[in-house]
C-alpha cells in the first residue's frame, strides 16, 4: 500500500488507522453480515454507532449538558443559508466578521433572510504589501479594540476561526456581547477551545474530522430555543435537534467514519495531545519559512498565522509551480495555492504528521538553496 | 465473511461486488497513495469518478443532451422544501398527488413556499378493507381517469413512483399537460423508464443505487432554465447544474461508492436485466402470498403492486412478530413493517438476490404450515 504526504485543503488526511478499521469491516460490520451502508439507520447496530459519534465529539470538546450536537447535510454553504432561516429574526440585523472568501459567502446568503452587514473586514489590511487580489487581500483576523464595533444587540455575530484560502485564524476566541457563532470547519478540534462562550459552532468534517458529506453543529440549548419554527421542518435546527439528527436518514456512512476518526483522536491523547502535536508542525513550517524570508514571503501576520493552513510564495508564479511539482514527485501532494490566490498552501490538518510537515519543511529549505 | 439476507427499507443491500472493490482500495485508491475520500474534490482522481457517475447514470437511464445529472445533499426530504423554492412561481400552483407519508410531507413542506394542493389522494381507497390508519390507509395509486383532475396550468405535478410505506407503485408513469416531477427514491432504475415524459426526477440513493447522503436529480433542460434565481446560491439548481455538482464540496465517498454501484449494473446487463430479476423476484414472493390468501393478507390492489416494497400481514400482530422473530433467526433481516403501519414488509431493492427472495418465500410457506 502506497501513502503519499496529502496536504489537501479539504477534503483531507484522515488517521490511516480510522480508514483501516473502515476497510477491515466494510462488508461486514461487527459480524452482522451487512456493511455499515446496508444497515438501516433506525436499527440498533447504526444507533449505537450513531450515538457513540455524538458522545465522542461531547467527549473530546468537553460539551455539558447545555450544548448539543447535531448531524446535518449541505455542507458549511448550506448552513450559510439555515443559519440565518434559524436566527435572524425579524427587526434585528446580524453581525458578519469578514476575513476571507467563505465569511463573504456566508453574508451573501443571509441577505436573502434579512438585513445582514460586515460590521468588521480585514480586506487589503496588510501593512506594507497591499493589494486588492490575491494572497494579500487578506493577511489578518482582526485586533483587539476593532472588535468594539460589533452590535451588541444583533441577532448574532458571525465569525469565521480559520480562513483556509488566506491560512488566517484567531488565536483566541473574542467575547462578543450577542451570540456568538462560529464557521469552525477548517480547525474544529485543532484545539481545546471554550465552547461556553459559543451559542454555534458549525464545521463541515472533511477537514479534520471525517469525510465530506457530514457537517457538525454544536449548538446552546438556550439559543437553539429561540429559533424560528415557522420555516419548512428540514430546515429548522429544532427538527434535527428533537429527533437525535435521525429525521430523516442521515449520511450513515459519513457518521460512521467520523465516528472512527473520533475514537482514534481520543485513544492518542484528546485535543490536548492533537494541539501539541499541531503547534509543533505549525513551528517547524513558519519557522523554516522564516528563515528564508529573502526567498519565500509569507503575507500573513504573525498574530493571525493558521496553524492548519500555511501559505507563502516564491519570488515568481513560475517557481512557485516549480515547486509544486518538485514536490509532487517527492510523493508530497496538495500544495497548489488556492485558485483564487495563486502561490502555495500546505494544509497540515489533525491528520497530517509532524513527520510530512518535517519532509516538506526540508524540501523547502533544499529548494531555496537549489533555486537561489 | 457474513453476509445476511437483506430486506431493508432504506438504507438497504448493496451489490457486494461494488462494496468489495471499495474496500480493496480504501486505504490507497488506484495507486495514489490516498483514499479517495482523502482527495481534494478539484483533484484529477476524484473528477473522474465524479463525471463517471454521471456518465454511468446517463447511460443506463439512455438520457439524451436535454437531461442533465445533479448530485445534492440532504435527501429528498430536503428536495421537498427546494422543489418549491426552484419551480413555485408566484401567482401559480403546484398539484400533488397523495399516495403515502412521503407525499404528504413533500406536500407539506411546499406550502412553505406558496399555493399547493392535494389534487388526488388515494387514502382510504381499499374497496372492502377501508381504515384510517395502518397498511390500509393506502392500498392503490391512482386509477387512469382520476388523474383527469390535474390542472394543466400547475406550476408542476409532484407524485411518487413508488410508496415505501404501503407498497404500491405506478405500473407506467402517467402522462401529464403540466411538467411532470417525480420522487423516485424508492424505485429509481429498477426498470427503464422513458424520461422524455418527466421534467425531473430525484431520489435518494440508498435504495437501488448508494449509500445515504447522496440525491440524484435528473432534470430536463429546458425545464430547469425556467427555475427561479432569486433564491440563495446553495439551494439553486442552477447552481448545482453551472458547476457540475462541484459548487461547493459533494460528498465525495457517497457518489465514489454509487459509481461502484452503476458500474456493476451496467456489467450485469443494464436496467433491462435488472428489471426481468425485479419482476421475477416480485413474482415469486406475491405468488406464494396469493396462494396463501387464508393466511396471509397483503392488502395492495394487484394494478398498484409494488416490486421494491411488498407488505402483508397475517391475522395478528403476534404473529407477525413472531414471522419477523422466526426469520431473523434464519438470516433474513429487516422484515418488520414500518412503525406507521405495523405488519410485514420485505424491500426487496435491485442488490437483493433472487437467491434470498426464494428463500424467504419458501419460509414464508413452511411459516404458514406451521402456525395454521
Amino acid at each position: 500500500m502506497r501513502r503519499v504526504d496529502n496536504f489537501n485543503a479539504g477534503p483531507s488526511a484522515l488517521p490511516l488507522p480510522a480508514l483501516e478499521r473502515a476497510q477491515s469491516e466494510l462488508c461486514d460490520f461487527e459480524g452482522t453480515g451487512m456493511s455499515i451502508i446496508e444497515h438501516s439507520h433506525r436499527g440498533k447496530a447504526y444507533e449505537k454507532v450513531h450515538f457513540e459519534a455524538i458522545a465522542l465529539l461531547k467527549e473530546l470538546c468537553g460539551l455539558g449538558d447545555d450544548r448539543v450536537v447535531l448531524f446535518v447535510q449541505g455542507g458549511a454553504s448550506q448552513v450559510f443559508a439555515t443559519l440565518p432561516m434559524n436566527f435572524l429574526h425579524a427587526g434585528k440585523r446580524a453581525d458578519y466578521v469578514i476575513t476571507g472568501g467563505w465569511s463573504e459567502k456566508a453574508l451573501e446568503e443571509t441577505k436573502f433572510f434579512g438585513e445582514a452587514r460586515a460590521a468588521i473586514t480585514t480586506a487589503g489590511s496588510h501593512v506594507g504589501t497591499p493589494g486588492p487580489e490575491g494572497m494579500q487581500k487578506f493577511t489578518r483576523v482582526p485586533r483587539g479594540a476593532e472588535l468594539d464595533v460589533l452590535d451588541p444587540d444583533a441577532a448574532y455575530v458571525h465569525l469565521t476561526s480559520n480562513n483556509t484560502l488566506f491560512g488566517t485564524q484567531y488565536a483566541e476566541i473574542p467575547a462578543t456581547k450577542a451570540p456568538l457563532v462560529i464557521d469552525m470547519s477548517s480547525d474544529i478540534m485543532c484545539k481545546p477551545v471554550d465552547f461556553s462562550k459559543i451559542s454555534m459552532v458549525y464545521a463541515g468534517a472533511q477537514k479534520n474530522i471525517g469525510p465530506s458529506g457530514v457537517t457538525i453543529l454544536i449548538l446552546d440549548k438556550a439559543f437553539l430555543a429561540t429559533a424560528r419554527e415557522d420555516i419548512p421542518t428540514i430546515f429548522r435546527y429544532g427538527t434535527f435537534a428533537k429527533n437525535d439528527s435521525l429525521y430523516n436518514t442521515p449520511p450513515t456512512f459519513g457518521i460512521y467514519l467520523m465516528r472512527n476518526v473520533l475514537a482514534h483522536t481520543l485513544s492518542i491523547g484528546g485535543l490536548e495531545a492533537v494541539e501539541a502535536t499541531n503547534r509543533k508542525k505549525a513551528d517547524r513550517l513558519y519557522g523554516a519559512l522564516d528563515a528564508l524570508s529573502d526567498f519565500y514571503s509569507a503575507p500573513v501576520e504573525k498574530e493571525s498565522r493558521s496553524t492548519m493552513n500555511i501559505v507563502w510564495k516564491t519570488k515568481s508564479a513560475d517557481l512557485d509551480k516549480k515547486f509544486v511539482e518538485e514536490a509532487t514527485k517527492k510523493d508530497m501532494v496538495g500544495l497548489a495555492g488556492h485558485r483564487s490566490t495563486g502561490g502555495i498552501r500546505a494544509s497540515i490538518y489533525n491528520a497530517v504528521s509532524f513527520e510530512s510537515v518535517d519532509r516538506l519543511a526540508t524540501f523547502l529549505e533544499d529548494f531555496a538553496k537549489t533555486n537561489a
